[in-house]
């Protein structure tokens, strides 16, 4: 069986231990903690060190620490030519330490401290140095999830890129809906109907077929009635360069 | 039971019409379509007519057509001193014409041919000129939706940019991702999950809870690294503007 060791407490680790330590397939035998911050629930506390002398030979070792430590937890691992992956979207492989064999393990999801997610459906993205690494990877992170992708590193950047505008700016979209709300009165929970359909609707068309609204149809006057009604300056930025951006993409076509 | 007419046959209109069709709590006696373009599995097609004079008297009118016919098609109703209302999110009370009684009964949602929506979680934003009507309004939108709200026209206006922002504008960042997706060979597939996950974050916590990502830990090598990446000056002046965005937003609180 697969042995797995993951170092590293913060959100996609515990994400990972959790995932992984109720997996029948592969056996999670340590977690390395600084702060051995894991709760007993989720791990037997025998199994967590905060010391690297103390690491266990494994076939995986998973880094899931932020994206400045990579190269310096990496670094300070006391054992040579073991597969050692990141999870990180925006680290390149190269980000390793060169005295293992490297790769990545990147689960394309957003995790919350707060909120459980059912790893079954987020997309695991592998990269790896060799085939041999790959099909461990593969086998790996088929155990815990039913999407598994070859990512390279080139196209890891453009992912997380992505990744940034449907989640991080997606969200900001939300809090500035939620910001115009709380100014007029008007509960937000009237919106959250409509941001579910919006995302659910991308589920079966295209974004391309889903687009409505005012920029779509050239409806200027609308356009014109909502650039009056918008006196924050920030909000009203966004809203022409936005509304640009979907006229533009119209002429595309 | 309340005796309700639909006039028009867009999106809006073929959702209320499905609706209302089945409710037992009202009764639709008739449906104006100037194309009599009404599917008889939706509607008994005796009912369906395209003259209006031979509109029949009800206790509610229901003008769901494009936003620039309201006023013509409020006019060139042959009675007055009913209840009139309209279904726009844009467009003030009163645009409808001053010889009925005004209303509006908004549906907030996206509405595409294609897809079926559950009319009992949209939420309808109601107004009208006197306390009877809005009775006789709310007990309609009752029998359809669990949401009812009382929306005043300065409210509707400001409910409407919101919706732009969480709806139009989202679902141009889902192309976004998706055009960054295609030109890089990665299915957008894997995005899928996260957009779904984005938007379901916000049912329990608030925009600003939920936002994570490069622009609100200000980790400027990833920003950068991004913006290095975007060569698309479109997508590169979005991504600098939310960037800039989130940060201030960040400095406010």
């Amino acid at each position: 069986m697969t042995k797995i060791i993951i170092i590293g407490s913060g959100n996609v680790a515990q994400q990972l231990i959790r995932a992984f330590a109720k997996n029948t397939a592969t056996e999670l035998i340590q977690v390395y903690s600084r702060q051995k911050n894991i709760p007993s629930s989720l791990l037997d506390p025998t199994k967590v060190i905060n010391d690297y002398s103390l690491l266990l030979k494994a076939d995986l070792y998973i880094i899931a620490v932020s994206d400045d430590a990579i190269p310096t937890v990496s670094a300070q691992l006391p054992f040579k030519n073991r597969l050692v992956v990141h999870t990180s979207g925006s680290v390149a492989l190269g980000a390793l330490d060169d005295k293992n064999r490297k790769g990545v393990f990147y689960p394309l999801q957003t995790f919350s401290k707060d909120k459980l997610v059912d790893f079954k459906t987020i997309p695991i993205c592998l990269e790896s140095e060799n085939a041999t690494d790959f099909q461990l990877l593969e086998k790996a992170a088929k155990s815990i999830s039913a999407k598994v992708f070859a990512i390279n590193s080139e196209q890891r950047k453009a992912l997380h890129v992505a990744a940034v505008f449907v989640n991080n700016f997606v969200n900001h979209l939300y809090e500035i809906g939620n910001t115009i709300c709380y100014e007029n009165k008007i509960p937000f929970e009237i919106l959250k109907p409509l941001i579910l359909e919006t995302a659910q609707k991308i589920m079966t068309l295209s974004p391309q077929e889903a687009q409505t609204g005012p920029a779509k149809r050239n409806d200027s006057k609308t356009i014109e009635a909502h650039e009056l009604f918008l006196s924050d300056e920030n909000q009203s930025t966004i809203y022409k360069i936005l509304t640009q951006s979907i006229q533009n993409n119209g002429k595309k076509l």
